[in-house]
C-alpha cells in the first residue's frame, strides 16, 4: 500500500471517528445544562433573564468543545497537509 | 488491495460509525432536556411559554452536535473528496 | 478479495451495526422523555395538553437521530454509491 | 474465500447482531416507561386514561426504533441487495 | 475452510450469541417494569385492575422484543437461507 | 481443520457462552423484582396475594427469557442440525 | 491440531466460563434480594412468614437461572456429545 | 503443540479464571446482604434473631454460586477427565 | 515452545490474575458491611455486640470467596499437577 | 512502509483521537458546572454578580484542559517536528 | 524465545499486574470504611472507641485482601519457584 | 522500519493520548470542584471569599495533575531525549 | 530479541503500568475518606480532634496499597532479579 | 528491531500512559476532596481553619499519588536505567 492510500484511510477514519467521539461529551453536557435551566426556570421564573444568559454562555463553552471537534474532522477531510504533501510526491513521480 | 477497495471500504465503515455513535450523545442530552422540560411544566405550568422556548433553543443546540455527525457522514458517502481522487487516478490509468 | 467482495461485506456489516449501535441512545432518550411525561401527568393532571405538546416535539426530536442512522443504513443497502461504482467497474472487466 | 462465502457469512453474523444489540435501547427504554405509568397509575389513579394513551404512544415510538433493527435483520437474511448479486454472479460462471 | 464449515459456525455462534445478548435489555426492563407494578400495587391496591393491564400491555410490549431476538435466532439455527443455498450448492458438486 | 472439528467447537463454545450471558439479564430483573415484591409486602401486608399473584406472572415472564437462552444452548449441543449434516457429510466419505 | 486436542480445549476453557459468567447474575440478584428481606422483616417483622415464603421462592427462581450454567458446564466436562463422538472416531483410527 | 501441552495450559487458565471471576458476584452480593443486615439490625434490634436466620439462609444461597465455581475450578485441575484421557492417550504411544 | 515452558508461563500468569481479579469482590464486599456495620454502631450502640457477631459472620463468609481465590493461586505455584506430570515427563526424556 | 507514511498516518489518527477523546472530560465537566450555576442563581438569585464571575474563572480553567488537547492536535497537523525532520530527510535523498 | 527469557518476561509482567489490579478493589473499600467511619463519629461520638474498634478489625481484614496479592507478586519476582527450575535446567546444559 | 521511524511514531501517538487520557480526569474533577462552590455560594454567600479561596486553592491542585501530562506531552514531542539520540545515531551512519 | 531486550521491555512497561493502574483505587478511596471528614467536621465540629486520629489511620491503611504498587514499581525497576541475572548471563556469553 | 529501539519505544509510551492513567484517580479524588470541603465551608463557615488544615493534608496525600506517576514516568524517559544499559551495549559494539 502506497502512502496515498493510506494516508486517505487513515484520514477518512479519524474524520468520522473524532466527530463522532467528540460529540459524545457535548451533547450530554448540553443536555446537562439545558435540563438545569429548565428546573431552574421552574423554580424561579422571576430570574428567567440572568438564568438564559447565563445558560448561553455556558452552551457557548460547551458547544465550543464540539466545535474544536468539527474543524479538526473538516481540516482532515478537506486541508489535510499530508494529503496535500502525498498528492504533490505521488505527481512527481 | 488497491486504493480506489480501501478508500471505498473505510468510507462505509466510518460513515456508519460516525453517525451510530454520534447519535446516543444527543438522543440521550435530548432525552434529558425533555425530561427536565416536561418536570418544570408540571411544577410551574404558568412558565409554560419560556420553558419551552429555552427548551427549543436548548434543542436546537444538541441537534447541531448531531447534525455534524450526520453531515461528517454524507460527507463521506456522497462528497468525498479521497473518493474523487481515487477514482480520477484509477481512470487516468 | 476483490473490490466486489470487500465493499458488500463491509456495507452489509457497516447498515446492520449502524442501526443497532445508533438505537441505543434514541431508545434510552425517548424512554427517559416518556417516564417523565408520565410522572409529569400524575403530578399535574391539568397541563395534560401543554405536557403531551413538548413530548410530542421532544420526541420527534430524538426519534430523528433514530431515522439518521436508518436511512445512513439503508442508503449503505440500496443506494451505496461505492458499491454502484465497484459494479460498473466489475463489469466493465 | 470467494464472494458468496463471504457474503453469507458477514450477512448472518450482522443480522444476528443487529437485533441482539438492536433490543438493549428499546427494552431498557420501555422498562422504564411502563414502570413510570404504573407510578403514575399508582399515584393519580383518577388519570388513568390520559396517562395509559401517553404510555402507548411512548411505547409506540420506542418500539419503533427495534423494528427498524428488526427489519434490517430480516433484509439482510431474506432481501439482501448484495447476495442476490453474489448468487447471480456465481450462477453465471 | 469452504462455505459449508463457515456458514455453520457463523450460524452457530451467531443464533446463540443473538438470544444471549438479546436477553440482557428485556429482562432487565421486565424486572423494572414488574417492580414498579408491585411498588404501585403496595401504594394503590385499589388500583390493582388497572395496574394490571398496564403491567401486561408493557411485558408484552417488552417481551416482543425478546421474540424478535429468538425468532432471528430460529431462523439462522433452522431455516437458514445461506445455509439451504450452501447445502445445495454443496449437493451439486 | 475439517467442519467436523470446527461445528463441534463453535457449537461448544457458544452453548456455554449463550446461557452464562443470558443468565445475567434474567437473574438481576428477578432479584430486582423480588426486592420490590418483599418491600410492597412490608409496606402494604393486606395486599400480600395481588402482590403474589403479580409477582409470579412477572417471574414467570423473566424467567422466560432465561429459559429461551437454555433451550438455544441445549438445541446446540443435543439437536444441532449442522452437526447432524456434518456427521453424515463425513460419514458418506 | 486434531479434533480431539481441540474439542478438549474449547470444552475445558467453556466449561469454566460458563459458570463464572454465570454466577454473576444470580449472585447479585440473589444479594439484592436477600438484602430487601432484610429490611422487610426490620420494617415490618409481624409479616415475617410471608416475607419469608415469597423471599424462598424468588431464590428458588433465581438459583435456577445459576443452576442452568451449573448444568451446561458439567455436561461439557462429563456427558459432552461432542466429545463422544471425537473419542469414537478417534479410536476408530 | 501436543494435546497434553494444551490441555494442561488450558485447564490451569481457566481454573484460575473460574474462581477468579466467579468470586466477584457473591462477594458482591453477600457484602450486600451483610449490610442490609446490619442495618436491619440497627433499625428493629428485637427482630434479631429472624434476621440472622434469614441472613444466614442467603449466605448459603449466595456461598453456593460461589461453591460452584470453586468445584469447578478444582475438577479442572485435579480430576479433568480431559487430562486423564490425554495422559492414557500420551502414555500409550 | 516445550510443555515445560508453556505450562510455566501460563501457570504463573494465572497465579496473578487469580488472586488479582479475585480481590476485587471481597475487598468491595467487605468495605460494605463494615461501613453498613459503622453506621448501625452509630445509630444504634446498644445493639453493639449483636452487630459486631453478625458483621464477623459476614467478613468471614466474604473472605473465604478471597480464600478461595489465594489457595487456588498457590496451588497453582507450589502445587500444580500439571507441573509436576511436565517436569517427570521432562525428566524422562 | 517508509518513514513518511508512516510518521503522516500517525499524526493524522493521534490529532483526531486527541481532541476526540479530550472533549469528553472538559465537555462534561463544564454541563456540570452550568448546571449548578443554574440551580445556584434559581436559589439565591442575590448572589447573580458573584456565582457568575466563579462560573467563569471555573469554565476557564476547565476550558484550558481542552485547550491543550487542542493545541497538542494542531501541533501534530501544522507543526510537527517529527514530519519536518521525516520530510527534509526524504528530500534529501 | 527459551523458557529462562519467557518466565522472566511473564514473571515481571504478572507481578506488576497482580498488585496494581489487587490494589483498586482494597482501596476502595477502605476508603468506604474510613468514610463510614468518619460519619459514624459525626453522628454519634459517644461510641468512639467501639466504632474505632470495629473500623480496625474491618481494615485489616479488607487489607489481607491486599496482602495476599502483595505475597503473590513478592513470590513471583523473588521466589518463584518456576524461575528456580528453569534456571537450574539453563545451567545444566 | 528503522529506529527514526518508529520512535516518532510512538512520540506522536503517545503525546497526544498522554493529554488526552489526561483531560478526562482534571476535567470533571474541576468540574465537581466548581459546581461545588457555586452550590456553596448560593446556600452561604456570606462566606464568598473563603469558598472562592479554597476552590482556588483546589484548582490549582487539580490543574497541576493536568499539567503534568500537558509537560509530558511537549517532553515527548519538543524535548524527547530518545530522538536525540536516534537522530544523532541516524546521522552518524 | 534476545533476553535482555524484552526483560528491559516488559520491565519498563509492567513499572509504568503498576503504579499508573495501581494509583486509580489509593486515590479514589482517598478523596472519598477526606470529603467524608470534611463533612463530619461540618457536622460536628467538636469531634475534631477524634475525626483527624481516625482519618490519618484510614488514610495511611489506603497510602500503603499505593505504597506496595510504587515498590514493585521501583523494584522492576532498580532491583530487578530476572534483570540482574538476564545481564550476568548475556555478559558471560 | 534491536534493542535500542525497542527499549526507546516501550519507554516513550509507558512514561505517557503512566502519568495519563495516573492522572485520572488524583484529579477525580481531589475533585470529590475539594468539593466535600467547599460544602463543608458552606454548612459550617465557623470550623473554616478545622477544614481548610484538613482539606491541605488531604490533598497532599491525594497529590503524593499523582506524584508518584510523575516520578515514575520521569524517570523512564530521563534516568532509565535499562537505556543506559542498552546505549553502552550498543555503543561497545
Amino acid at each position: 500500500m502506497d502512502i496515498l492510500t493510506i494516508v486517505a484511510a487513515v484520514s477518512i477514519f479519524t474524520a468520522g471517528i473524532t466527530i463522532a467521539v467528540g460529540s459524545i461529551g457535548p451533547a450530554l453536557g448540553e443536555g446537562r445544562a439545558v435540563a438545569s435551566a429548565l428546573e431552574a426556570l421552574a423554580q424561579q421564573p422571576d430570574a428567567s433573564s440572568s438564568i438564559t444568559r447565563t445558560l448561553f454562555v455556558g452552551l457557548a463553552m460547551i458547544e465550543s468543545v464540539a466545535i474544536y471537534c468539527f474543524v479538526t474532522s473538516m481540516i482532515l477531510i478537506f486541508a489535510n497537509p499530508f494529503w496535500t504533501m502525498a498528492l504533490s510526491k505521488a505527481g512527481g513521480h
